[in-house]
């Protein structure tokens, strides 16, 4: 039985007071204490919010009121503690924050009587090399992205695949993606839909020179080394879109399935393909 | 310890015959009997020659020259057995006769001391339903493809992954690809490449008239269910490039993961990425 | 001043009887004289109908009531008379049947004021050669195809422009397509679209073996021949998608500029761009 | 007649020097006066070089030695006054560069005799407003980009052609690409090719969120202006991927074709599609 609840909300949503009074009030009732995030907390007259950083670890269950990077930034901060993440979409249906408002009280119902469906998604560990250091080190659940800066030229990226060599991408950057992740960049580069629970990565090259060099998927388990070539330009390393830094030539950017994973919290009257079809317009040309 | 090996030709290739005599010269030496396919026996004028579907299950490994066409035919022949197939190929490198004739005898010495690597690839098995009937099944390594005729309007797909909707498509086919395949005719229709041992398929549309219809990777044991609806036009279904029919109005072509499986006797010399990027120019624009 | 109008619909379709009998009512309080075509004046009662080829060369106007693919079978019945043709469409909007029904009464003011703007769209000539003789010649509006049969293997497309070698595809097909057409098949395959008025045609692979091979923009004046090679397969070349014929072995499809083009009513509400937003739903992602 | 000719090479190229020595010789011998580039004279020794920015007022033809990149920005320096260019490639065939180390002599022959073919391409002009300020100008050869940075969320880009709504673009960027710049970035991120000397330019988004977001040919003379929208984050102009300059939220870029053209000696070797043939490897899978 759930004890304690967390929400989290993106950041000064006029949408999120009257929600997050709802969930404190329906999980009251069910004796189930619920922690709101400081600015949460503040937005809605409260004083005694919690710091994002502390919730995972003190909850049974996490309610993100927001888009899919609002929860994509909570899911960075539950790292291997595998809460379970339930995504209420303040705006658009996303493909994390698939619950509407509209069926944020059936879905307290579930959560009251413990009877919610997860599904498991997986996650990625990055860890930048630079010579015999490791200078970064970060967990995303959507990709990994090295990317070129506007005015450099093309950059070589020797990739390799469990110690094998793959290709030596001439391109605008890689994406790593996870299946989560397939469907945002990857997408958007030419990269294929990938079903959640399968255990893959997907490679895609941006804009590559080399009109052959196709979007490859490998196995999960597999160990990713990208050592990034270039002389004066600026490239960038970037985690889920959100966080990044300036890599230097020679820098090696290694990716592997992390230890952590994201459990989502399914909405019991949509699966993945009605997202799909939704979030795609598959149902119009 | 190998006893008997089958030899299969692409049909009457001028350079099947010396190989073929090198294989039984240099095999007689250890005691390993060679079956030669009929029409291989004829060309290097052997009375002895052995119907293609009765080799297989006499055999313990079987040699195929020619290219990848010769060597997915012989694998439909072999079905559920699971003889090793090595692929050698007369002209181009192929993606599963990766063996070069001038690296045959160096394989045959690997095959003498029964030493050689096998790459164990998935098969689909393809089924269609008409009405309560079944009407026809096949099983395939590379892929099956659904395709409208020349000059029929643009077909409706309805198509189910494990009796979920997925997408109805509207385009000029559908392609249903092992890993094996993706390199094949889903490829040039914009899938993605898929490692081998992944256990996946991609469901790619062929030039569809939606565009954000996008190839997308399911589990392989998923099973597929394309209901085809049209109305006057011809409609074709394709196994693995060599068989088809034509399809009824509200057929249901059934695909799901075959217990049968091609067994490839993996060169030692290359791996896939190195055969990837050959095939695929990678070392150029 | 207009004299007299054609009005050619859909066959059958529910929704013509009525605007066919609107256009009749408004157009002859203007004393001009209404010819419907056979299917059409049958269809609401009336016993002068006209055959659809005659109806070209007696009129000032042609009012097509059907979607896209009505209005380019008229058109082609129009030729090289140039007659202005107003598309309204039944169902959902089309790239050239842009005026809905509810904008059918007010375009008639401003063609009783005869006060329409026009956009004149070139047409290709497509001329299946076979030796020494030209066996075929059709004109079109949105594309010429060559596509293989289902079954075939992977077809040779010798292509020249202008005489000089552009590429031998190796492919599913190609298409050579109009500023018009762009959006048609040529945008499934991959192609760009292209401004109406650009003096250019597209050519553009379908599903290509080499994956390098990218559509071509070329100069509208240009001389296309293409070779078709191939052994025992089944070649069809298609005329907007509407009429088709079997080709031999070694055919060559001549495609150049028509001296017909066709003159599209155009909208006074609604621009090129505005269609192309709505259509492909520019909207949304 | 030429008088004078002058001559650019890749800065510190170590084949630069012989071919240039040779020029200086073949041309003393016809009485053609050559002038070299500063960087170049003081590499082969020579005291009186002359700036970049000098030669072309003075010279009848220019001859580049480099690749593509170099010869893009020696007619950045020849601006409007049109003087004729011949590219002669240090490395691998350009598409700019056709002419090879080996067919120097033969072309030097040609231009002795004035017996050279011009290939005309056209030019861009961009400009950027920044409310009622003009804040930069730039003419290109290849192409202009916008881009976001590497940290960026997606930009929206409100583009209009001629003052009419095209799309409001949500991407990476977007390229507009001259024909001659149609086989450069523009052919990475998925846009056609466009044979040289057809009036139009191509509008191709970066990576775009809207899949049905596809590039669009359209008129030369076409005004496209395009509107950036951004917050906080770093966005950049880029010309002919060489020069480049931050925009602010709110910046306005404008290209519309230049008076400015370059005029490329042409090969009498070689034609465009065999260039394209050889850079696009077509004759490979």
């Amino acid at each position: 039985m759930l004890k304690k609840v967390g929400v989290y909300a993106k950041k000064n949503h006029p949408d999120a007071e009257q929600l997050a009074l709802m969930i404190c009030e329906r999980l009251k009732k069910e004796n189930i204490e619920v922690l709101l995030e400081d600015g949460l907390a503040e937005q809605i007259g409260q004083v005694n919010g919690f710091s994002g950083e502390d919730i995972p670890g003190q909850v049974d269950l996490i309610i993100v009121l927001g888009g899919d990077g609002t929860l994509i930034s909570v899911a960075r901060q539950i790292g291997e503690l595998t809460v379970p993440i339930l995504g209420v979409n303040l705006g658009r249906l996303g493909f994390l924050t698939e619950v509407t408002r509209d069926e944020l009280p059936g879905m307290l119902e579930l959560i009251a009587r413990d009877e919610f469906q997860i599904s498991d998604r997986m996650m990625l560990d990055a860890i930048i090399h630079r010579g015999d250091q490791e200078v970064g080190r970060y967990t995303v659940l959507n990709d990994v992205v090295i990317n070129k800066g506007a005015l450099a030229r093309i950059i070589d990226m020797e990739t390799c695949v469990d110690g094998r060599h793959l290709s030596t991408y001439k391109a605008d950057g890689l994406i790593i993606s996870t299946p989560t992740g397939s469907t945002g960049y990857n997408l958007a580069a030419g990269g294929p839909i990938i079903y959640p629970e399968i255990n893959s990565l997907v490679i895609s090259p941006i804009c590559p020179h080399m009109l052959t060099n196709r979007p490859i998927v490998v196995w999960s388990r597999s160990k990713i080394e990208i050592k990034v070539k270039f002389e004066d330009d600026v490239v960038f390393f970037t985690a889920d879109g959100q966080v990044g830094r300036k890599l230097l030539p020679g820098d090696v950017v290694e990716v592997r399935r992390s230890e952590a994973r994201t459990r989502l919290v399914s909405s019991p009257s949509k699966d993945y393909f009605e997202i799909l079809r939704t979030k795609l317009s598959w149902g119009e040309r």
